[in-house]
């Protein structure tokens, strides 16, 4: 049965998604036609996965939805925004149902969970390629970014970064973990949870916020390149969850925690001062954030281990 | 040398498009952080270009950067929204800087031409492939749709359909014309208007409109069958350009302007008491839009010929 563009989006993504009074028209005519409250400004951004790039090309479909959209929450919950429109381009060698029940079905569940709408989207033929353009609201002013950090303001991460990679890792099968750490680990990395509701709280709080999908190191480096300061994380600090440590050891758990990367934290500034409000008003342990360091007065960012300053290559690090 | 992600954005398209004192944060943060007027609504559309399927591989460069926003801007044109903001996710096989240069050269030229700045977007190692989101703004409940228009409306086009569909069978060598049509033809095809003035003109006369980029006779059917009418179209009505004629001879550039795609033309309805009220306000030389037909009680489209109605298969039509 062939199925038109326009039939495959209405068939697949118009119900999927959650439905908005906001969305004066949604799917199915050249655009949609989408209202803004007054005193909110548009927070816009859009990320592409390609298969064999971002996914292995034989992910199961609803992961491979899910994280279509995952990647783009990410991105808005660094900005502190509430998601509410996505449109999707959806670029697939052929048409199998089965797949595009299953992916439709994953990416779905996770625009339901954070009452996103699906009001438009563009299906092409070709290597497979799916692209996002979510857009979301934040009131006039407060939505965070990297820049706006100081030195001095303490320097924190959400959940266990490191944790993505080695589910990769074991995807691909170039790493062994016992049963119940592998499931954990491949779940990271195949149905990651960006961290929305932490970054709207987190308004209230963070001089800057990035969100930590390239490896924790670089994009500390890149807030505090933003915030033109240096980042200084402490190796002992890292939280490592303990799927990961039973799989690699402490040591190579804490190298993938600032190296990996498909995390999809948040990692964010806090001034001295306001720390005391930020882990009274959001506790660390509902919440699940860590404090890894401190931001400095000049540029980069260095890794502490007791108190001295780890040097990496690309092939590792050496410790002086 | 290698380019990382946020300098390839930066370095060919931050400074590429419009600057616009509605953008408070474009490139080079996690999402861009965008001011929608009081009264306005936001028009969100995306649509992709896929090398080998939308445009031959070996397309001009500065086409291609062209084309990927022109064809998301005739969508806006279709709603009467005013372009204003775009984001590019650019998935590309390799990093040639002289190709990247055209490319943006291509997108930022028209992009500056409609005053849409450049705030975001993504660029991926993969097969070649271009989606495009863009933002644009109309006054709150007064953007066209598809639906909306009655039996008796007129119908229009702008343009002369079927000029790209020709430049194209050009560019592919499956077609062969006079040098000057064949150069204006080829335009058509890498370098389309989409009719964003027209579109915005027309929010105060079109009952529906639809972008024409599939084909005028299927693309009438879709804004009939939103409409719950029926497309009546008059073959001897048809606009064709005298490239189009001088290269295909009448009869085929008729056939061509009702069926070619890529045309990126407005086809728009009009209620018969404000037909003459466009035409006054909207000199048909001036804006460039023909009368090609009428929509009527009923479902479908139709082209009548000599007051008969044409029969059309795969292969072409059979007149009765």
């Amino acid at each position: 049965m062939a199925l038109t563009e326009t039939s495959l989006i209405e068939r697949y993504f118009r119900a999927g998604g959650a439905q908005r009074a906001d969305v004066r028209l949604g799917v199915g005519d050249d655009a949609a036609i989408l209202k803004v409250p007054p005193g909110a400004e548009l927070i816009a951004t859009t990320d592409t996965l390609v298969a064999g790039v971002h996914f292995p090309p034989h992910s199961p479909p609803a992961s491979i939805g899910h994280r279509a959209l995952a990647v783009n929450l990410s991105d808005l919950a660094a900005m502190g925004a509430r998601p509410a429109w996505a449109l999707l381009a959806l670029t697939l060698p052929q048409i199998e149902e089965p797949w595009l029940e299953e992916f439709a079905a994953g990416l779905s569940a996770l625009a339901r969970e954070h009452s996103i709408a699906l009001v438009g989207g563009d299906t092409t033929r070709g290597p497979l390629c799916i692209t996002v353009q979510l857009l979301g609201l934040a009131p006039a002013g407060a939505a965070l970014r990297r820049s706006g950090a100081h030195p001095g303001d303490a320097l924190f991460v959400s959940g266990c970064p490191g944790d993505a990679a080695a589910g990769l890792a074991l995807e691909q099968e170039r790493l062994a973990a016992p049963a119940p750490a592998g499931a954990y680990l491949r779940g990271r990395f195949l149905f990651p949870s960006p961290r929305v509701a932490l970054g709207e709280a987190l308004r209230a709080h963070a001089s800057a916020c990035i969100d930590v999908s390239d490896g924790l190191l670089g994009d500390a480096g890149k807030l505090a390149a933003a915030s033109t300061v240096a980042a200084e994380l402490n190796f002992e600090a890292l939280p490592v969850s303990e799927p990961l440590r039973a799989t690699l050891g402490d040591e190579q758990a804490r190298m993938l925690a600032l190296r990996g990367g498909d995390d999809y934290e948040l990692c964010f500034a806090v001034a001295a001062a306001g720390e005391a409000a930020l882990l009274a008003q959001l506790p660390p342990e509902r919440w699940g954030y860590t404090r890894i360091g401190t931001l400095r007065a000049g540029s980069g960012a260095r890794v502490l281990r007791a108190g001295t300053v780890m040097e990496f290559s690309h092939s590792g690090y050496q410790h002086f």
